[in-house]
């Protein structure tokens, strides 16, 4: 069987192809890789002038308003920030505070007013700015923020303070260097009454890059990686801006001090202005997976070509991609890096339904979108920072050296398992929203449905006692349909189970911190599975949308290397539950070596599909790819030894 | 219950104690903690200053032979270079380079004329040299290097030599700036035969730091961690060096060019030479401890401090160690830390009785030894990678920053796990060794002997088939002797699967490399639960030692907590097996969140056990400390939110 590489990579480039072959062919003027020895400030004034010529190729105003001359792209300027991965993560993740994150809570969270004289500047680059969000003190709980807006109708301006030391705002990115004004964040108060956090515009520094008057401005110097984005600190001491600072779309302040806003609850007001700002998440989630992608490039190349100890038999050293051991290492990931490519280009393509300019909001499946954002960004970022650890590792002392790219890549995308929302914080919040939506499922069920219900549990745990669930269910572990069924059913086993435990805390005088602590670790098993089970879903389905024989047939051993990979890594679930009997399990592992043998082959085609030009990945590691085709024969040696002498 | 830190520190310390405290003062004399903005050269040229300051302490020299004006305290340099993990790593890699690999290999490896001549100059650091093992193309496969040595009688010279590009010596320390002189391993050649690799003393710089003739020296340049070592590259054109260069302890040319050896096998000749260099993994393991270590210790103090999501029930904010999910990241790590700490002073304890001046060889010791160096190396590298890793997360954005520390710690660390041989080979060899010794168990019975050996097999079978195992065995799962069954059982059921596996590579016509090709995961598996099962062994044997009856009951908790993580980790392989029912392997996870609770209070006590001195710790992370004890009173919302409000 051989596969069209070609008609591989137009699957994976999917509804943005276009951009993404604007973004490969506008890359070369871009600094991508740049070089390991830049200083701090050196690497920071690079990526500022690459953030410059970024924003004259128009490509960051495609994702504006039409209005103010944007080209309503949501969904093509999120793909093309995340096809930045593949080159300079510290241009994607400036590009991100800039367009996304400043100019973004700008657009979505601003006005006419605010539009009017910001946009058109935010978008040409002209004005930099910063997303001051976070505090020292509340990162991961922003709804506590200690910063304070106090109105005063007198002079009609707010007063923006930092009350404490640890309501300094913090790792902010364009702060220490290139930010003229900040988005705040800041507890609105107005005629002695707090209503919560909103954002305000506010000048930090003045044209000649002086902070302007009550504003400290620290720098959070180096750091593990992404050293070409200026985070710093900004301290406000009573700092004074006009009423329109306010960003007002959700929530204003009459002249006289009188608050007024379209959605009444404090707790819901704040969580529809996060929820405008997903768009963040999503782009992290991108900017993971080409991260993903370009380190498993490498490592597979590299491994195609790395020979290392000889077979016994031939005498010829063995390529290392060809050892089981190391095919275990990087087809599981393989096919997990595939599987979120496609979920993130669904959650992209919904994104772009929902949001681009002229579509109707809607508060469903906005919050849907937010739940799936929020998983799938925990689960790819953490994918990537254990399969880029993974890739380095396969590649030896090689892997370690700044040249061969993986060491940027490793550091760089270390920060995304916490910034733009804590990967444990995250799947919390799915696990809230899930456990939600079950509960209003089981209310909605009339009496007889809530008798149903009652029974189909005590049948369950019958069930699960007795293993007739994996006697009831049998088939080919290697079958797509067995597959999602292990899926689905955890993980509706395991958001049942929460559910239990969970009602506990609805009775009178239950320790409701106690009750929920203690099931912590559950819901975010919980999480997970669900994640996993839209992350299958939405590989199925693109597979199936597949024309050319030859890529369906490949795809779809990669899904099942994918399905296969996430049973076995849970595999002690299923057989507690008895939804496999250990015999089964075993074949589980058995089928995951038998598709890793099956995907060999193809390795190197699975990582051409990403379309990463050449120039991007080029680095001494892949040198030996020239001579490669020439076994080298082992020097003679008394007997077999090493590795290969085993028995 | 109050456990006394002294006497806790005092059981840490172990051994050689005095060696610790000496060093915790030495310390602040070499710059720990050095600034993350070091240009590489800068870094080079500090690491070098300090460890001629490190020479100057006279602690180096304790590890080399008396005669030479050395202390042979073996166990207690290796100890002091671990200690040296708690501040810069690159000086420790440094350190170790010069007197544990080049210094080593020239006490070990070389006789009376190379001691004679080098060992005072470099032990005093005025001869600074390389370790020049690993070739671009040979890494883990070392028996097969390509450099040759190429006896020449008529000049009574060695010529070194690099036939191709692959045989380029990489990544070797001390290679780019400072050394002056290499160990470089070659294939011997002479009289027209070769002879495997043997170690050359090789003049690599004059005085002034000028290449020799015809060596040619490269710069691997900026890595991901590390970068006050120098590591470099050599190729060798021709070069000549007398026949006294040949490091001759266990192979000699004579001036006719007669070879004559000691050990008449190569391979086992070539293993001997690698063994007595064991001393560098065990120092490598010890060095990944103390980082893991402090990065526990600035993780845990950090959480026990830090607030964040009010408690709905009292309104105050909660310190991040109080929930859960954040134990089960810290406190599991943490004990499987500790059991390490102790696995590795034993292994330390072990090669100084063995390996002291004065004290005898002992074959089967040595490759004991050598086995359990290699599993705990790799065990304990993986540990690092992972725990740094997971405190870097459990901190935020702050452990981001390179001034919290954990970056660097990160980056330094990240190569342990494939350098002085690689993880994977490592455990593949660990694997190896515990099969032959099996065989020579089986082959040793008589045929009574096997007989029964047969029928406990086809017993076994029937046991896990009808579950009788767990039937058979009952009893508490937080009971010691109870966790050590499931862990002996699962080490001894995979070696003797692997070797049913194995045993078909011995028939005729086997194809030997598929059979260990297709059995290489299941190995790994093997080698892991062993040295699971030491570790454990170690730990316990160190608990049952201590007098304190309040140190003692708290370190019978850590060692629950690390037995219960280790079969929770792999509950899949005891339930499929028959080990454990689904029902007890609920119970394993609960009792470990059980413990979590129990040893939440001590966590402090437990990190500051480690004596980490308080200046190595000294970052802004830990500014939190100074107004700890008055919790944050959460800003009043208008329901509860967050985190808290699920359910």
């Amino acid at each position: 069987m051989t596969v069209d590489r070609d008609a591989l990579q137009s699957v994976l480039d999917g509804r943005w192809a276009q951009v993404r072959d604007e973004i490969r062919a506008q890359m070369d003027e871009l600094a991508f890789n740049p070089d390991p020895n830049l200083s701090t400030e050196e690497y920071r004034a690079l990526t500022t002038e690459n953030l410059h010529l970024l924003a004259r190729t128009g490509r960051p105003r495609q994702g504006f308003d039409p209005a103010y001359g944007g080209g309503g792209d949501v969904g093509g300027v999120v793909t093309a920030f995340a096809m930045l991965g593949y080159g300079d993560l510290s241009l994607l993740v400036k590009a991100g505070v800039q367009w996304g994150l400043f100019g973004g809570a700008v657009q979505v969270l601003g006005t006419k007013r605010h539009h009017d004289e910001y946009l058109e500047r935010i978008i040409d680059g002209e004005l930099l700015g910063c997303f001051a969000m976070t505090e020292t003190g509340h990162g991961s709980d922003v709804q506590h923020l200690r910063t304070t807006a106090t109105y005063d109708p007198a002079t009609r301006e707010f007063e923006i303070h930092t009350p404490d030391e640890g309501a300094r705002k913090d790792y902010i990115g364009n702060a220490a260097r290139d930010g003229r004004m900040a988005v705040v964040f800041a507890q609105l108060v107005t005629q002695g009454r707090s209503h919560g956090v909103h954002a305000l515009l506010v000048p930090i520094r003045d044209a000649d890059g002086t902070p302007m008057p009550g504003v400290a401005i620290g720098d959070c110097g180096r750091k593990a990686g992404l050293n070409g984005v200026d985070n710093g600190r900004l301290t406000f001491d009573r700092v004074r801006v006009p009423r329109e600072a306010l960003l007002n779309r959700f929530g204003d302040v009459a002249e006289d001090g009188t608050y007024s806003s379209s959605i009444a609850n404090e707790t819901r007001r704040f969580f529809t202005m996060l929820g405008t700002l997903v768009r963040g998440r999503i782009s992290v989630a991108g900017g993971a997976g080409t991260a993903t992608q370009k380190a498993l490039a490498l490592a597979i190349r590299y491994g195609a070509v790395r020979r290392q100890f000889a077979d016994p038999a031939t005498g010829e050293e063995v390529v290392v991609l060809d050892y089981l051991v190391h095919q275990r290492k990087l087809l599981p990931a393989l096919a997990t890096t595939y599987a979120l490519h496609f979920a993130q280009s669904d959650l992209v393509a919904d994104m772009h339904d929902l949001q681009a300019p002229g579509t109707e909001g809607d508060e469903w499946r906005q919050r849907d979108l937010e739940t799936r954002a929020a998983g799938i960004k925990a689960v790819a970022t953490w994918h990537a920072t254990t399969t880029i650890q993974t890739c380095r590792e396969a590649c030896g002392g090689a892997g370690y050296l700044a040249e061969n790219l993986l060491p940027q890549l490793k550091a760089d995308t270390d920060v995304f398992t916490t910034f733009e929302g804590d990967n444990t914080v995250l799947l919390q919040l799915v696990a809230k929203t899930l456990l939600s939506d079950y509960g209003r499922r089981v209310a909605r069920l009339d009496l007889a449905g809530k008798a149903r219900f009652a029974a189909d549990l005590v049948a369950d745990t019958v069930a699960e006692r007795t293993g007739l669930r994996a006697l009831l269910r049998r088939g080919d572990v290697r079958d797509r349909a067995y597959q999602r069924w292990l899926l689905v059913e955890r993980e509706q086993h395991l958001l049942a189970n929460a559910a239990q435990r969970m009602r506990r805390a609805l009775a009178p005088g239950a320790d409701q911190f106690g009750i929920f602590n203690g099931a912590q670790d559950h819901l975010l098993v919980a999480a997970r599975a669900h994640v996993d089970r839209i992350v299958f879903d939405s590989f199925a389905a693109a597979v199936d949308r597949v024309a050319d024989a030859g890529v369906r047939n490949l795809l779809s051993d990669v899904l099942r290397l994918y399905a296969l990979a996430v049973i076995e890594g849970d595999r002690a679930f299923f057989i507690e539950h008895a939804y496999l009997t250990p015999a089964r399990a075993k074949a589980v592992t058995q089928a995951v070596n038998g598709l890793c043998g099956r995907l060999r082959p193809h390795a190197r085609t699975l990582v051409d599909g990403f379309g990463i030009p050449e120039a991007w990945l080029d680095c001494p590691l892949l040198d030996g790819e020239r001579e490669a085709g020439a076994p080298v024969q082992a020097l003679p040696a008394g007997e077999p030894t090493g590795l290969a002498s085993v028995g």
